[in-house]
């Protein structure tokens, strides 16, 4: 690979930097266009797509109400990012980051403002008290994980996403760093999984809820189409940990909510009651 | 740039991947040579280096010392990166994922492991009560800001800082890609402080305390030499906070510790006592 680019001194955007996605990025934050978002009944309001950081959040929802938190109900509005819709005013006051997800807590005398999909999961954990352990030192080990997903998924997303899926090249230096990152990434969790049931030891928690749609979703093939490219099958116990987590019935019901692709029994734009997914799940065939 | 990489089926680790800290990378985690950690007398140890992310623990840690939390001593061991500490036995069995900074609270009965920048400075402030608010909604503001900088920073870091400053070649892509996305940052991050006097709202924080070694370093041009490039004069809102916050004794304290470059007066490579720092600073010029 022969180069000679040289940086300016100052950098100036020339043009779209491409590639899917690209016509969204920009250099300045803000919104692009005024329209507010919209309600529901709940206490809950999400706004949200189901990316892996999107499927976090529907997933700990759904979780919460099978394990009997009814105050967990939620309504969840479908953020088209292809659209733009993260941009508008509505959106911005939620979240100036303009990610999905982002949370609205109507419960109290004050609405709650969250983002950041782990900050969610965090927030939804401490307010309801489930998949998060109160012994210090237990919640020590999922508050590490918790984190540790938060820094790595942008390697995996950012980083190996983009240059093997999306960019519009194939760069072998980018290509070969995230690779590297991220194999690199599949064999911490599969050491730690060769010790532990799950991420933060012998209990189902959060952090295995943030981290399943990202490295789970990974090695099933589900995003990147790049199984075989990583050579999963090296990966025996985050396999063995993935397909267990998919069976869980909140995340085959949490992975579908703001979906707009795939299958027709696993698409739901919006979610606003738990027959809504009933519905898109029966047509599942057996 | 033309280009005619295909990547391979099943990618295959084949040489170094060059540059600053190439020769470091691997495809695996796990431990590469046989060796215990330091320990010194107080009930938290850290192990760490004077980078963005180890200035955050640093920085955490003298803010409670000068709000009088005498709990909060600790002893600081330098982890050079560089020399491969972090892969060591004793550095893995604390932290898996062999990156600083690493934390042992050996002050109860059971000593917990606590690793992750943003899950160590989280650990700190709520066990001794401090930089966090209580109310639910202050909290969930420093909470989003704190889990956006986790989010953020490897766009920063990973990406930005390893294209532009760390590759052994200018990729123009890459870097384009991440200077666009260090802009929006930047951008994002002053309109927010163009409303508030710290990002989580009119309190210092712990929002602030991770993000100021990243940002703050960075408008400051104290690290990747970028802040002519990134015409870091557009945020004024950012450099007013960065020079707020430099100017706090702690903060002037936190950055030297296990750090061994810069000029004499900065430079601690280990910390035992408050008196480490007061005559390393004591040489600073007038």
């Amino acid at each position: 690979m022969t180069n000679e680019y040289v940086p300016p001194k100052v950098w100036q955007m020339e043009s779209e930097n491409g590639g899917t996605w690209g016509s969204i990025n920009r250099p300045e934050a803000g919104a692009r266009h005024d329209q507010k978002l919209p309600a529901g009944d709940h206490p809950l309001q999400l706004y949200s797509l189901a990316t892996p950081n999107g499927q976090k959040v529907t997933i700990m929802l759904e979780e919460l109400l099978a394990a009997g938190v009814k105050a967990a109900e939620y309504d969840a509005h479908l953020i088209n990012i292809g659209d733009g819709d993260q941009f508008s005013t509505g959106f911005v006051a939620v979240n100036p980051n303009s990610k999905i997800p982002a949370l609205v807590d109507c419960s109290g005398n004050e609405a709650i403002n969250v983002f950041e999909s782990g900050a969610i999961v965090l927030y939804l954990a401490e307010k309801f008290g489930h998949f998060l352990p109160e012994d210090a030192a237990a919640r020590a080990r999922v508050m590490n994980w918790l984190f540790w997903l938060q820094g790595a998924a942008p390697y995996l997303g950012g980083g190996f996403g983009h240059f093997y899926a999306y960019a519009p090249e194939k760069f072998e230096y980018p290509i070969n760093r995230f690779t590297m990152e991220a194999k690199r990434q599949l064999d911490l969790l599969d050491k730690q999984l060769s010790k532990n049931t799950y991420l933060g030891g012998e209990t189902y928690s959060i952090a295995d809820i943030v981290t399943w749609p990202w490295y789970g979703n990974l090695v099933l093939g589900k995003i990147y189409d790049a199984a075989e490219f990583l050579d999963v099958e090296q990966y025996a116990n985050v396999l063995r940990w993935a397909r267990m987590i998919e069976m869980r019935p909140a995340v085959q019901r949490g992975r579908i909510v703001n979906r707009t692709w795939g299958e027709e029994w696993e698409q739901l734009p919006s979610r606003h009651s738990a027959a809504d997914i009933d519905e898109v799940l029966s047509k599942k065939p057996d």
